[in-house]
């Protein structure tokens, strides 16, 4: 890894080696202090989600400036990654099933709040043995579907069932719900986005009601994402936010629309691929060294930063054809690509390239890169 | 990297932590004995692409059991992981342009045989120079494009104007063509595909004997894949191959045809995400633990290995939803995923978990992972 670091500190913007991940501070520190700002004016909690940065130091830069009560993650090593890197407050927003992968929950408790999602009655087994062989405390938050349709039980009676065992399983502490409606997040059309999230908020609210019925309090009501953070930050029913691609923007939240029709565009892109021409032998065309290893294409060819006079139109593993019908781009012209995807864009890389200014500032690791399992 | 470890040596299949990439090491040395016997057949080299594996325990295995002659790579940065890994024959089958990474090209060419691609003049400047500077010789394949639309100047005059500045450029060695087809090898009708590359071998003799008029001879004239490696290879006009995927084989080859209509089947599946299921609060679906993350669904969605009951049908960033209507998978069940695309499915992973008979036999790291520079 250490010989495939793309940049030094105090390196002009021009002499970075590419394919690599080029993180703009400005940008990126303006996107932090919005958010922070929303989540202070509305009283909330907020969590900044590891799945999409994956790295310990923007895990401690948004604890100490974006106003985030800790971290979410999606995977047991991804919190391992976290706990190392100094974060001692961590949500796993997934079930975790696997004997091995539960030893590991309850390890990691010994050394920071761990607080994780559950949807099974017999997980709840599970994690009791293993806490109480660890002699430590696990908050359970039950997962609810509420439109996703994927982890989580059905919201009402389903969830009640599951947070009475969890709050009586020794070792156990039951700490609210996990409420995500991930499909909404990118719903282009506001009406559309505002409606599945109002039934979000509906079936949220009832199964809190149910809840208390049974004597039991939800302490975390955890959800949301960029897409949708407004709506669950304003439904006096949240009270945790989990926004990640924020700080960073992908190109397909950028295509998501706002209550007058616009473009979302609270937050600036400060993510970027940056890339080469590597190959210029055509004249309305340019092939550039980043392509499929340097970007998850699922959503979408990535988009030129600031030029409309090019197109990044398809990948192979190592290349990436651009439309040049002007004739414009000159062997070794770097470009800034804004991914259709960040978090698993993120996920190939080792190192944020930090800029301001047109030089590099510092070098981030990707701490949890690869952290799967 | 340590903690990430998927599994341990010895351990039985069924406790091994997912998701994670599997190798069937019967499977997998069956395809590199296979392709190492028609090499052998027709007379041919073959430089196993390490772009596909990224290994250098797999690099060292092809040379002593598969009969290549060295690696091909994409990147200089996977070059040197090769290099660093025992390797001392390394041909970059990409343009090197950028004048840092020129330079680490050059400085590796100290330490092992370095062939490159060229498609520029400028650039046979620049390689020089590099070549003086460190005192080696480097040596340089012109590349042509023979149908992808990628890298590569025209077959025929562009390329004899290029190989002749390289012959005649201190520190550079003429050595040949770099011919590859990359559209050709997953078109799934086998006229089609056949026509294409036959157009490749026209284009590639006649830029042959021109060079030849000119005095010029190609040591190497490379090129092939998974795909089409039987008509290169047939040719009398390639001397090399530079085939992957054979030694792993992804779902998209697999659609491919041969002349018969019949899928090809020369190679088996040897490479697999493995996963578990990791929620099943509905009848009809589960939730497995591979998503994005896990895979590159560039070439669709993995298919599920030996299974007709279950069906992969999309995934987010950590999850992979499984249609199940017969309700047969349970929480923790273990399934393994042939990925639409091996080469940035491997990218995303740090370890191979090397299985036979049911249990874990070795891991290799996958060296370059990463290595895009």
């Amino acid at each position: 890894m250490s010989i495939n670091i793309p940049a030094t500190i105090g390196m002009s913007i021009e002499d970075i080696d590419t394919p690599c991940l080029l993180l703009d501070l400005d940008a990126f520190e303006r996107n932090v202090a919005k958010m922070g700002k929303f989540v202070k004016e509305n009283g909330l909690r907020h969590r900044g989600h590891a799945k999409c940065h994956k790295s310990a130091d923007i895990a401690a830069y948004l604890m100490e400036k974006g106003g985030t009560c800790g971290v979410c993650c999606q995977k047991v090593s991804e919190a391992e990654a976290m706990v190392s890197g100094g974060c001692r407050d961590v949500l796993v927003s997934n079930e975790v099933v696997s004997p091995r992968m539960i030893e590991r929950l309850a390890a990691l408790a010994k050394r920071a709040r761990v607080v994780v999602c559950v949807d099974d009655l017999g997980n709840v087994d599970d994690l009791s043995s293993a806490a109480q062989k660890y002699g430590v405390t696990i908050e359970c938050l039950v997962e609810i579907d509420v439109g996703a349709g994927r982890c989580g039980v059905a919201p009402g009676e389903p969830a009640v069932e599951i947070a009475l065992k969890i709050s009586r399983a020794a070792g156990l502490k039951f700490a609210g719900l996990q409420s995500y409606q991930g499909k909404a997040q990118h719903v282009a059309d506001y009406a559309e986005r505002k409606a599945m999230i109002e039934t979000a908020i509906a079936d949220t609210a009832r199964t809190i009601g149910l809840l208390k019925a049974e004597g039991l309090e939800c302490d975390i009501v955890a959800g949301a994402g960029t897409g949708t953070y407004q709506l669950e930050g304003t439904s006096r029913v949240y009270n945790e936010l989990q926004c990640g691609s924020y700080m960073f923007m992908d190109a397909d939240y950028q295509r998501v629309r706002d209550e007058h029709g616009e473009f979302l565009n609270e937050f600036e892109n400060s993510l970027f691929v940056y890339t080469s021409v590597m190959s210029k032998t055509k004249a309305d065309k340019a092939i550039c060294d980043a392509g499929l290893k340097a970007q998850s294409v699922d959503s979408g060819m990535p988009v030129i930063f600031g030029r409309t006079d090019v197109k990044y139109i398809k990948c192979s593993d190592e290349h990436g054809v651009i439309e040049d019908p002007g004739n414009v781009l000159k062997l070794n012209e770097k470009l800034k690509l804004i991914s259709s995807h960040c978090d698993p864009t993120v996920n190939v890389y080792d190192w944020y390239v930090c800029v301001r200014n047109g030089r590099v500032e510092a070098l981030w690791p990707v701490t949890a890169r690869g952290m799967n399992l």
